[in-house]
């Protein structure tokens, strides 16, 4: 994989050039991109007329490739959002978090697939660690392109499990931010009071260098020492939909953040996150429904079987039903933020178990209530399960304390290397 | 003007049809669009197509006319945002706002001026109750035309002052509901956590039912008798900006409230809103900044001097500022809703005077905390200045009670009325 953050210094010091970075992509998407298929369209020619650009070198990302989920609109680039719908559709303006990137001084290579609509119907993209698994959803080209060193740095999106899942499957490093750190308007929404943009790079010192890059904020986690964090482990209500191999590599990780010098405790699922668990549902489908009124209403026989399908039995869900939900999603998050208040970070899966067959994105239900409460969340890398495919452990900080889960996933990335 | 509730009741008993409707408008736009400029498109051949469609007398909105404010997307009509960056943009799909319009069975007549990207540069629309006012912004067609008889029900959005602003000074009722009652997907944003979806009508109860059709919600206030409300006098921090007029119009509608049994108080303006009150600034700039680096970032020659001139200055409010900001609304939000325990709706101008002259869109100054607060807010009309153009006050309500606020509006409206 390409660590946006080493290129970053390579470039800065002079060793190395943008260009020469956009030369590394395109080997390896010569090398893979034919069976993997991680992009929906390519600039390579674009992107080295880019990074020619003086003072790129010296701008926040210098001049980095990036990878931008079919799900924001790009000007330069159609945006199809993964449907048959918007078919050649062409914005005529960026995204905001695109134009911060670009602002940053990042180079748009290119858009990565979405699965339809950032829902459940699977793409097209293989996964890299083996092509008859599924990349996971709905940001499979993002989390792939960094999988196969395609890409440095990737953007992506969130409503349920859409960036921490793929991320775990694929083996690479995503942050699903607190909500509304990174900018949405552009991307497509799907239910506005989930829908959180994210990044995918190779390791979390990477995409906490993109996300400080893109958003000027004291992010980053490349520093001498991380003092050692206080962890939670978090089995949460799902926790016997979990794999024996993937219960095992949380453990494995709690001892290797023990290890470390981290204090990990393990108190009781409270009940609250279990409601709000339920009640995630209750938001993305009735939001869903109104949010995609054009498509469904204009447009329903280019729907998928299980998005229309979702849309249909999401009609029934009431505003009462929609508001109970929101108050319990505001106890929930009040309750939270009590309940880590000693607590730098939870430790809990990032999905349940290693990649599946690619007939499924896999279910989302280890990352939709960290979705609904709006708190950061990180997949670290470097656990695997029996047969070699990459397990993710993910780690849950406080709501607006980005920075502190950053460091307590960079903390647990090099404790997981270090008891390896 | 059109009474929304009144054609929608007559529709339904079968004494007019839709098409007789879009024949009323297009009486009125032949005989007052020319000097009022309310409009940047319209299609009455569309909308008497569609008048005709089966059923629609039964579905929500009857067949009723809507003009969309042009920040909104739309399919079928271009969607400028009012500005020459996006000069025949024509996107591929509706906003969300927009296809729950026509889900409820309204017809989009056409799409109405908004100022450029909704910030403050005047439009060339006029004010129909004085040619030589300005008629308010953003939101200025949507105001005007409802004013000049043009539309029964019209669309804005609000991010200061857009919706109740322009509704006071055009004599009409504006609603901005609860932040996100109404859906925001696209709609060109400005500042994302302020943003919020509004309506216009004639009275309170033609917006009412509006709300009502669109979102399914209980929402209307035609019923026989309306509980006296509970209601405080909030003269807020910028008192003595509002003109003589004005403050002696507030008094005139908390006497009327009072006299129709309202049970009238007067709390002291309380500091943690004028700490909201400066926070909105910042939130606004911040996000802004940030929102619209597409167009500030590629098209800077296309901004207004104004626009230009507040994002150069926005540029430097930094992330802290913003965070600090953040924190201060959310503890305001939580000591208004308090404060307002036991009151059911504040009485506050909704602008500092009548209609100013055309080169301002006039001040924000009695909406932005509201804004921000995320409270529902209803222009209730009915009083005038010395010269005759209308005074506009505001009902405002707490979070998430809308249909509260709006049968509080209600009360005051006729209570108003009865004591003209």
């Amino acid at each position: 994989m390409l660590s946006a953050l080493d290129l970053a210094r390579r470039i800065e010091s002079g060793e190395i050039t943008p260009a020469a970075v956009i030369d590394l992509c395109a080997q390896a998407i010569d090398a893979r991109e034919e069976e993997i298929q991680a992009f929906v369209s390519l600039d390579l020619a674009g992107a080295r007329r880019r990074a020619e650009a003086a003072g790129l070198a010296n701008r926040p990302l210098r001049g980095l490739p990036v990878g931008v989920k079919d799900i924001f609109d790009t000007a330069d680039f159609p945006t199809e959002y993964g449907t048959p719908i918007y078919a050649g559709n062409r914005p005529r303006g960026d995204a905001a978090l695109v134009a911060l990137i670009r602002r940053a001084g990042g180079i748009v290579l290119g858009k990565t697939v979405t699965t339809e609509l950032a829902f459940l119907n699977p793409s097209k993209t293989h996964n890299p660690h083996d092509a008859s698994r599924s990349p996971g959803g709905s940001s499979s080209g993002s989390a792939a392109a960094i999988a196969a060193g395609m890409l440095p740095i990737a953007v992506g999106s969130q409503t349920g499990g859409s960036v921490i899942r793929p991320a775990a499957y694929c083996g690479v490093t995503g942050f699903k931010p607190s909500y509304r750190l990174l900018p949405t308007p552009g991307l497509k929404h799907f239910a506005v009071y989930l829908d959180t943009a994210g990044l995918f790079a190779a390791g979390v010192a990477d995409v906490a260098f993109a996300a400080a890059a893109i958003t000027g904020r004291d992010l980053r986690v490349d520093r001498a020492t991380i003092a050692a964090p206080r962890i939670a482990i978090a089995r949460t209500n799902v926790w016997d939909q979990a794999s024996t191999d993937m219960q095992r590599a949380l453990d494995a990780a709690a001892n290797a953040a023990t290890a470390a010098g981290a204090r990990v405790t393990e108190p009781a699922w409270p009940a609250f996150l279990t409601d709000a668990f339920d009640a995630h549902a209750v938001i993305q489908d009735y939001e869903a429904f109104r949010v995609l009124a054009f498509e469904y209403d204009q447009h329903r026989e280019l729907l998928s079987p299980i998005l229309r399908d979702m849309l249909d039995k999401a009609a029934a869900v009431t505003a009462d039903d929609y508001d109970a939900a929101r108050r319990t999603t505001k106890r929930a998050r009040q309750a939270l933020a009590e309940f880590m208040g000693e607590i730098d970070a939870l430790l809990t899966p990032s999905a349940p178990s290693a990649a599946p067959r690619p007939d499924t994105t896999g279910p989302a239900i280890f990352n939709r209530v960290w979705t609904l409460m709006g708190t950061p969340c990180v997949n670290v890398t470097g656990l695997k399960d029996a047969s070699g495919l990459p397990l993710g452990v993910q780690i849950v900080g406080r709501f607006g304390r980005d920075h502190e889960a950053l460091l307590a996933a960079q903390f647990l990335e090099k404790a997981i290397k270090v008891a390896a």
